[in-house]
């Protein structure tokens, strides 16, 4: 098994400057740990909680920002999609094109993704039973396209509140495809605050190093280096400056994941 | 208050004799028992669980089913909408769009379909407190529509389960808009059957009554002449040939109801 | 269908006076609706949130207060037990014992109460389903005793928080024996305030009104003429000037609804 | 901060031999790993889900064969009481007393066995919040006995359904006491088989190994030569046979994750 994969950036993209500034550190911070490592940004927040939270960038400058990531820093990056037709545009500039949860079960949406060849990451509905993603699965891979992640990122446990399911991870990993936890959305409390979701950021290293501990290929989170002041998320990503401890710790727990795997 | 609004048809339209045998029975027994009467159908599932299931007559067809019903039963029409660009043209001829509840924060679906001008009834989606629909709401609103109805269809409870929380139509109600209780979704057990969803069909009356019993304006049920062979949710629609009663059965729960109104 | 069983009083017993003032007026509001009434009081509580909340009068001054409700008022009494050696002595007194939610799976609990040949009240737990209640009532029923009562108090859903499943009433139902809807306690918030429950006092008539419309047998409402400075669950209480309303309208949707009895 | 502790044992005593060659093995396996273990088995199942359960030794003869794995094995022993006049006796023999998740709330049964001055180890019930422990550890407290113990072993999730939320085991660490993962009840199916529970054997080492990550106390591990036959919860014991593999990869874990303590 290869070493963890880091999925990490801001929640959403706020200008190239920003994006630089993350994806260098947290690209210093994966290589001095041997973790693999890609920029996640997001170009587009098409279900915020209420009409008051920021948008993003769009699509256009968003792509362009994720270029300039891509070119100057040289790691893969990722972006959520949120319409058929987004998806081959997407696909010429991002190598991961993620499925975000509530629209994990749009037909349409899962085909012409598929359709791009490019990796697909699908999140798991809040409102979908892990042994329910193969039915996800067998949608995309209809199009050809092999090259699927599947990503736990809570479930509902009664209003406002998530709850991660530790046996999501393997059960899901037995479609054979590589497995994440989402760190950081896993802790968010949707709706908690009135007009925007709440979370619990001291938690995500918590369900981060759980989750590693069972083998898996990938961690998602989100950070920024004042996640207070963030347009989005701020309550459930890790701060910047805390990044190279905890992807320096979670590497030991993979390490030793890896070298004694389960047996589900 | 007005009477009980009942929005019944198939899941999904199968086609123009099919929609009109069910909506002339389903007038005909709301009209008996001093009802309102909505014909529901859908033109395209497109979150089906899997591959395997049908998706349906598609738009152009489906539409052209809908017209006829409007015009030979003189029945106002619903149906479910699931792109933004799909939104204007289904306004020029359904009096009712329907946002699905797993799209219900898709800031885009719900501001192209409230700037339609036609009714908007939006489900709660079953990972979202019904506390949090006033978010929803001033989405539409900001698009200066203010013809919204909201529907209660069961949150999360477990894996492959629902539970209609009977708190939810009270609480929706403080909107100020009508509210409505889905039976039949609410009765669902997504993903409960491996391809397919389950459901169980005999609680949709228990469901029924129980919120028609609240003095709700409206309540949404799916109907087919013979269930198990329906190409979608056969397992919680209702036989149609038991409509006519549990139609009079409910209108009789509204006038109680409506002549005693609760004060939450 | 016997007309509705209305089970009300405080919380818990707080003196002779406080008993017979609430049971008096709750029997005349009862008798002025056509309603059975049976009063309840607990003269301990065994299971507060924290040590800091009062325990209650004890069971010899308890069942003082009790024998003097059944002699003055005329109506039989119900009160919850907690070990298997208090229940030859309730018994005496108290034409009901109930079990509590927490403690229906206790199997020497449930035999000692079966033994005395009084009506059992369990209340379903938290954590049960509907449909593992026979295993409860076979408990019971091992001891000869098949003079059985079942109730719903609301399932866990998430932290905090319950909800009441009205599909629960029509599946404890299919045991024969008669089902009780706790109105009250479904709408608590156990822990929800620190040291002591929360609760949602105005949506205790909203639960009492759907599950009685589905032709139930009882419905449990706890009642205080001041609950807010109640000594327990003032926060789910309804106040005892509200009881009479409430009553003669529960009793319209119960000669409705057993009149018009739900096949399930 | 001191290596693991591992609480093991069948989950019913069978009898004098079958513990002891429990123990022994278990021993063994602790102090090859490294690991301190605990003697864990029951005298009496007093909540079993039906009458048709067995219920074992009693507690004479279940406090001999505690007595006998005591002298000859050496290593502390481990059972759960259900009732206050229990306590007194049971704390003659051992070494920790466990408080059953249903009856976490029960004041009386909490007070008599902090009195024992025993160590008390409380299963959080599967209805409780993990910041409402606080309250029941303040029970105990008040008895002047601070030798506590917190276990999780998963909340309510549906019906028939537990989840094991991993932010459960660092919010009870907040109280300052040892706190401890029961990996094989988490991954109990309650009433999921008719009469009796269901399980998933296969995913207690997945919640074990997530939690000893964290830096936890204790892991709790019921466990038998032949699960399949065991007299109750064998659909979630894990073969006796697996255990030292079992308890040296936990080592491993909890070596790491002692040295790199999770700050929450």
């Amino acid at each position: 098994d290869r070493p963890l994969l880091v999925i990490a950036g801001p929640c959403q993209l706020e200008g190239t400057d920003h994006a630089l500034m993350i994806a260098s550190q947290m690209a210093e911070a994966c290589k001095a740990a041997g973790a693999q490592f890609v920029f996640k940004g997001s170009f587009d927040k098409a279900n915020r909680t209420s009409m008051a939270g920021k948008r993003g960038l769009g699509i256009d400058e968003g792509l362009k920002v994720m270029q300039t990531v891509k070119d100057q820093i040289g790691c893969p990056v990722l972006t959520d999609i949120h319409t058929a037709d987004q998806c081959a545009t997407v696909a010429e500039v991002c190598d991961i094109m993620q499925i975000p949860a509530f629209l994990c079960r749009q037909t349409d949406l899962l085909l012409a993704a598929g359709e791009t060849g490019a990796v697909i990451n699908v999140k798991k509905g809040q409102f979908l039973a892990p042994w329910d993603m193969p039915n996800v699965v067998a949608k995309i891979e209809s199009t050809g396209n092999t090259r699927i992640m599947l990503t736990e990122r809570g479930a509902s446990f009664g209003y406002n509140t998530l709850v991660a399911d530790m046996r999501s991870l393997p059960t899901m990993a037995k479609t054979g495809y590589p497995v994440v936890m989402d760190a950081t959305h896993s802790v968010q409390q949707p709706g908690g605050q009135g007009g925007s979701s709440g979370g619990q950021r001291e938690f995500a290293p918590v369900l981060a190093r759980a989750a590693v501990s069972l083998g898996i290929a990938a961690v998602f989170i989100e950070t920024h280096e004042d996640p207070d002041s963030a347009p989005s998320d701020g309550p459930n990503m890790i701060p910047l400056d805390q990044m190279p401890a905890l992807v320096k710790s979670l590497m030991a727990f993979d390490a030793l994941a890896k070298a004694d795997p389960l047996r589900v």
